[in-house]
């Protein structure tokens, strides 16, 4: 078997896969977030889109954010639950969830085990931005929102 | 919960997905394959990419097919093999597979049991070519491949 061709297909192994990069999720500080990290399995120019694992220990999230562009969401490992606006969902194991331009979102792994998802996206896309604490009150107005921020989702 | 929210998150059932048709294939007769379904599970516009999910049955297999834009594969169930070129290769739940422009390709669910894999693509792309019977006689004369294609991988 040639080189190029083991390249082709990358193993996978207690979720990490062979020549992929294990990061932390953004830059420490840069956003609130915990106990998550990225892996990028596609990113080929070709294909506009990138293909991203994320996956948040027990308790960790994601940082809470909205954008202009689109993630497309399969639940590969675990389950937990989401923001999205003024909406807390659970998810298990291969649930969809696509975030729709400019709606908050939060990934939280609450049910005290690891929660990874694969989040399909543009290449080029817009900065994330965060919510200032007059938008945080805001959500907080919401019970089921307030619990979630708090790590209590219902 | 509103509609829109409902419809942000898709429950996934025994291999199906809350609002996502399953598919034939592709159109009967347009090229030659067994006991394989698509559902296309993200296909918005906005991300210039679709995510389909692609599932033989117990010894089903995709056609044998090469053209010129990338597929990003990771496969979501069960195990079997890949035609890459002049190769094969097994795969196992959560392998990755990146499908190189003209690259002859099939998938074989050869492990006496269904294998469902994520498909990547480009939304705008060119139409899948088929091998001459003078290039699959080429392919051939590669033991190992001539078994795969009888349905027998090493």
């Amino acid at each position: 078997m040639d080189s190029e061709t083991k390249r082709l297909v990358r193993g996978f192994h207690d979720w990490q896969w062979d020549g992929v990069t294990v990061h932390p999720y953004k830059e420490e500080g840069a956003a609130p977030f915990r106990a998550i990290t990225r892996q990028t399995l596609f990113t080929e120019p070709e294909l506009g889109c990138e293909l991203r694992y994320f996956e948040m220990a027990a308790g960790g999230h994601s940082s809470l954010e909205r954008h202009e562009h689109m993630h497309a969401v399969l639940i590969l490992r675990g389950e937990g639950h989401c923001l999205l606006g003024n909406t807390v969902r659970a998810l298990k194991q291969n649930d969809l969830v696509t975030i729709l331009p400019w709606l908050w979102h939060q990934f939280r792994a609450t049910a005290g085990a690891p929660m990874g998802f694969l989040c399909m996206v543009n290449q080029t896309r817009d900065k994330p931005q965060l919510p200032t604490d007059a938008e945080i009150a805001e959500m907080r107005r919401h019970t089921t929102v307030s619990a979630f921020l708090d790590g209590a989702p219902p």
